[in-house]
């Protein structure tokens, strides 16, 4: 039994030695210092090259670093029937919220007609709506989804949300599945994307989602490149179908500095910096896990792999 | 007995039409029709010029149609002994609250780094507190600021308040009085200014105050432009005292086209629009006032023209 790291080429030593001073008595191994792989029970990676697991055999629990694990599924040698958990909390779901209510209050508050008024030295008074008369609508109600509707309801928001279950949340109108999108969307001015990656949801930041929507609404979406349809937005803007969008998660990151991206009106380009787990959130939740999985109890957060999130 | 009303030069029909609707008993005049002076005991006055209210030597009810009411009482012959009312309502607050959260989350999460990242196509990647390691303090406990400090408390801003007289405000934490003035500056990094113009209040925007403060805070101030002294703001911000700015009100406005204010770096100019009393909440609220008045029930948001608010 020994765990294996693959962590230093995004995270510094702090979190390897968080990690060994939780777990003082298990055998940890950094690879490329794997030793025999025959050893190895657990693992914990933060990316990983296709193939890269097919050596550990005997591999029965695998943590992500991040709440994300479309990648490590897309792998074809992926090994079938091991566990898979991932890293979230209450902090890091907490920061995601912060980051779609910021944007959410930027557009409904058309902040951006301010900064520009103010570069022309003009007082364009304009009258706001109420939070309460903008209908914004959240995809995904898991870990970040949910906390970021809550929040929105919180400040008065008319909110609702999306997922593939039915769901109940005070204070948000909750819809599910393919049958309830259609009314999901032709409510929602202000459509947040929190859904994880998976055959179903890629590209569902497209063409089709945008024109269910009432004309001139707004995308911001936090989840995975994967679900955007980068042509389809930028002809949504061009058209006017979208007001305005905020995207911080794209097909190729870092978005290339000749990406036309940058440049297309009413679209704001953020560097993937909704929310990270912090060192502590990694080392709690996942040495949290391996002692649950050595104890045979329940584990936290843990992925349906077959489902796909 | 008749209610004089002086709102044409900033309302249309709509707002007249509505107190007359609401009204049908009442004998109703508009400036200048006012017929015998003696005969106004109620008045509702948007902007008025010193003495305006001299000849109506009757008169026991006045109504502003704003929050604001300091402006008619610089009026040296505003009269002694009569009653004033203002108007606020949930709508007109939970609208302030939109901006000041709107301001709050554009300087917690930096916006403006990322904006100006993207005019440069740079991935300018940058970790981001979370609103609960974020000490936002707001300055005024009334109608405005009450429901500014609930909304970023229950967003997971770590909040604090201060007013005149002790208040208890669940998940804020609450400051009174100049004796407690300087602890709540010192914890203060996003400071929220919500107080009404009074003589106890004018200039508290300025060195003294943004001396106390953390280093490289930040003020935003939706109230009155007297509570702001320009020049301080500026060498705040100059120096780094403050890291930024959101300002909503002015000495004088609109804000003057060759204002220097308008370029200053890490300044934010709003043109008075955090929030505005929609006309169904003037006519709701004064027409309320009214009734209240003739029927000799104790009226809704009564000001204390001795404090001055
Ligand atoms: N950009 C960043 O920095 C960043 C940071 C953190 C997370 N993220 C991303 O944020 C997303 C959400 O993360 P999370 O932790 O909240 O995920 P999660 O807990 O797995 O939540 C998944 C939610 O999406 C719903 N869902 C899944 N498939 C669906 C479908 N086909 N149709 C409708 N709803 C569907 C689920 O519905 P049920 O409830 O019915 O199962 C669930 O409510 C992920 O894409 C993650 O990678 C990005
Ligand atoms: N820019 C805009 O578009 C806009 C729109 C609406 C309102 N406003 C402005 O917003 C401000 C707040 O309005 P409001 O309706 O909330 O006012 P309010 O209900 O009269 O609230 C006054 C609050 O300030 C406190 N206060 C008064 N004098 C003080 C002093 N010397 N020291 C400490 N605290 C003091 C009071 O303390 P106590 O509770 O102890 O009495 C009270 O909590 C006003 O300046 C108003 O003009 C601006």
């Amino acid at each position: 039994m020994a765990i294996l790291t693959w962590l230093h080429n995004a995270y510094g030593r702090d979190l390897i030695d968080g990690i060994r001073a939780a777990l003082p008595d298990e055998d940890i191994r950094e690879w490329p210092e794997a030793g025999n792989p025959d050893d190895i029970d657990i693992c914990i990676v933060f990316r990983m090259p296709p193939g890269f697991l097919k050596p550990f055999r005997n591999l029965k629990l695998m943590s992500a670093t991040g709440a994300g694990i479309d990648h490590y599924l897309l792998d074809p040698d992926f090994p079938r029937g091991i566990r898979m958990v991932r890293v979230v909390d209450h902090d890091f779901a907490a920061r995601m919220a912060d980051y779609v209510l910021a944007w959410t209050l930027f557009h409904h508050r058309d902040l951006a007609h301010f900064l520009a008024a103010q570069a022309r030295h003009d007082w364009a008074y304009k009258i706001m709506r109420s939070a309460s008369d903008v209908r914004v609508g959240v995809m995904g109600l898991g870990q970040m989804g949910r906390l970021a509707a809550e929040r929105l309801a919180a400040i008065g928001y008319d909110t609702a949300a999306w997922s593939r279950s039915p769901h109940e949340v005070p204070s948000v109108t909750c819809f599910h599945g393919a049958g309830g999108l259609d009314d999901f969307l032709g409510r929602t001015e202000i459509l947040v994307n929190l859904l994880p990656l998976t055959h179903e949801t890629r590209g569902i930041l497209g063409a089709a989602t945008f024109a269910r929507m009432p004309a001139g609404g707004v995308v911001i979406s936090a989840a995975r490149g994967g679900h955007l349809v980068e042509a389809d937005l930028v002809a949504a803007l061009q058209a006017g179908t979208l007001r305005a969008a905020t995207i911080d998660a794209f097909p190729t990151e870092p978005l290339p500095a000749d990406s036309p991206l940058w440049e297309v009106p009413n679209l704001y380009v953020t560097p993937h910096c909704s929310s990270t787990a912090s060192l502590q959130t990694i080392v709690d939740t996942f040495t949290g896990n391996v002692r649950r999985f050595r104890d045979g109890q329940p584990l936290l957060n843990e992925v349906d792999t077959i489902a796909g999130y």
